[in-house]
């Protein structure tokens, strides 16, 4: 719904960024743009999908963001795999749930539980983000003040949070995210990150 | 200083624990029973020990406690090991810095950022802790009420708090560790302890 | 919906607790299970409900919960008894609304702001919460990791929390309760719980 | 060391508050105006004392405060009760320790964990505030903005933050209190001050 | 819907309210009293009056409040103003966000981000809030305890709970604030408020 | 004492910043290096060059830092300016208190009540920081991991952090602050920094 851009272009970009990541699967669900609700037909649908694919970790957004849509998206996720797990839904297939679930945003805010170097992957992410590029105004064609960030805007700001985030940890780039349950350690002597 | 039992008797009890949890070394620094202070003698003291001992992780109290030695020991200990690194003290041998400092508490109230499996451990604990018997009341003894705690209901305090921070894992016994930078994670999808 | 089992085995559950706890009035307004949900047909069937049994004190869930059902009946709660105030809402009866709302949960995570001694009530509390046997797996059939809690660890746990909360205030079985307004004490000098 | 009046003016005050609120004993324990620091000596001395008034419930100054007279009063309040219980301290009489410490605070900022009713004592209170009016400016003298309140301001001051604390529970005058350990209560149905 | 009175008085206190704070647009797009609900059809409703009146500020009610009606209203305006930014919504008219979003409260509970001197617009504003007296009981009718705020009593609370945020700030009457971004200072050494 | 440099390097830096920022006077008032306490005799010192002073504004550090002298330069600080308004001390000099106290830090993890836009004044800053350069490592020269950071990792990290903190505010380079008491505002729909 952002920018208005024609869907065909949409669809285009959409349809890249699995093959830059190497994802084996990726759907919206019929979900709608700009009208994501943690509805009971949302719901169900996503549980659907969640019994096929049977994801170990599921990555939801943090469910305090900027756009409805984000924050609407966790919601929607955390209750669609609560329900994937139960028996007596008229859903096909065994019931499931992930093992794990992950919050995660690609801005501030979040306390973090934890960072991930991710200095390696950190091209790959940045062409699969910027393949997005008809969401975002061209560079400085505009001035700053508008409701669209500049792709150049974007990608500078990226980077800043993945080096500050990485700065954390004492690498280079860093992915935050926040998990609810403590975190489980094997060997205190082993940790990472200098404390003084 | 706690019950007036006579110092042979807590001397011999400290020198049994070091035995049971084979430590290479175990020391008061001069630091006196019930008047723990952040004093720049006792720092120094400390910085000295440090640069001997060179330990890759320090374990510290919490920086909350209901008894006052603990929180002074906490204080104590993070600036004993940050003048350990300063190279022009006046103290012998060459500057280190511990890489870690975590912090712990066998009392309740601390946020954990993370608990270790401790159940093998718990057997070998329990008897440690319980080598300082000369420090509480013998068991029902007494009434509740009184100061000191009687020996049997610390053994049940510390099964339970043990159990409580092993739940939160999923395992029997947990120990609770808290430290001030982010946790750094290799792999999100091999993390343990269930979500959902 | 949890586990599948047959409608009636979980009516025969159902009817037997309020026997157990003496309740003169159980009911669920015909709100479904796993869609429990803030609507406005279901406000105003609680609402119609507390004009008409006048509860003094209503106990909510928490609203953060595992289970989405529970945090949802924890708003749908709250607003219904609001609505239950309102004099120009088409129901019938007098507009009421309870004096005191509190919070519980039966899991961790809630901070409490008091608690309260159970011990005498709680193989009472016990024997209801295990007659809704066939929410959960049998004792020892599976093994732990699958979705279900089984029946004796469910036992263990409720009965360690009870035992971590009755250790707070210095008693066997406690239970938690939070309320959004103040305490009132009227005598400080009375107030039980030993502080140091 | 206020406001540089005559130390006979300040001790004709001291004197006069015990009557107004029927002290049995008041004491500053040899602890120097603008100098209250929880050093050893001044421990050891609330120590002896508290072992000697064998006081149940201690009321300290919360541990934040503008004056730092104030918060250190507090660690010292705190640290010389915990070495009142120690049997081994070179002190005269029987260990002791209060069961109860409370915090509380004539100023904002501090998260109360109860309010008292004090409406029919309020009047007493402003008495015994007022009897040191040496500590303040005369009313209206002097322009607002420099380092001493006048007077009549604080009694305004006063006024409407113990009405504002009263409003909370719903009577006229209130006191906010804290304490660190969770509030025990008998009776859920019995507990005043209404939520909705 | 609060207290039966004739829908005309309402309408009548109603218009006479942007009267007294000369408004220049006042209406409630067809959203029902004690049923607000961020539905996709407030919220359309609400981006097209934004795209018309293109406000450059918006002030929403704090996103927790007694009343159910004003916590959604904060998620209803948030989104609102959310989406009229987005330029493919099937509304006419450009495109348009505020720049400004802040949060208010007329009771207590809010972490302030500022405070705002309205002690000139005092007088005013309590004309304006007590137009609205069909919503209150008249004074002293009735005993305290019911549901409804007698008039008086409204008044009084207003003005403690102004006065109290004025005190923050060392004025007569406050109104305090929150904004979710960070405060931008152009001169640290032109700020107001004392510190010590 | 960091690096053990020679004094008299030490000695040159310190001169030569006060000329980077035209600093009218600089001073350590005696308190020695890694051993600042908040000690009656620094108070006393700060309390009299505050009297002399007499400025407007105090900056001190954040109350929590990794470098001890950095924390317990914050204590000192407060309760030096606090001091030096009690008319009845043994200075001399009018008796005289800060307008405004502030808390800056150039390290992460305070929460900024605002953010000062500092574009203009960065290279300035650079340049003074940079001037210190004999307490840290020359660039590259030696492993990441020792206790010194290397100048280039110092200057890349302050460069990270400023930007951070100018994005907040929408400019390239911001400093945070931190006060106490709320702020105050003038004129909301005037306020700078986009909300959505």
């Amino acid at each position: 719904m952002g920018t208005g851009v024609r869907p065909k272009t949409r669809a285009r970009e959409a349809a890249l960024v699995p093959k830059i990541l190497k994802w084996s699967w990726r759907g919206t669900l019929g979900v709608p743009d700009s009208d994501v609700q943690a509805s009971r037909q949302h719901k169900l649908a996503l549980a659907k999908q969640i019994r096929e694919l049977r994801p170990h970790t599921v990555i939801l957004p943090y469910w305090e963001a900027r756009h409805p849509d984000h924050y609407h998206a966790s919601s929607l996720g955390y209750e669609g795999c609560f329900l994937a797990g139960l028996k007596a839904l008229p859903l096909e297939r065994e019931p499931f749930r992930p093992f794990k679930i992950l919050y995660c945003t690609s801005f501030e805010g979040m306390p973090a539980t934890f960072v991930v170097d991710i200095t390696k992957e950190y091209a790959t992410r940045r062409r699969a983000i910027l393949a997005y590029r008809s969401q975002f105004r061209p560079a400085k064609s505009e001035r700053k003040g508008r409701v669209y960030l500049a792709i150049d805007e974007l990608d500078a700001k990226m980077d800043l949070l993945a080096r500050r985030n990485g700065d954390l940890i004492g690498v280079r780039y860093g992915e935050p995210f926040l998990q609810k349950e403590p975190m489980q350690v094997d060997n205190v002597v082993e940790l990472p990150v200098r404390s003084i």
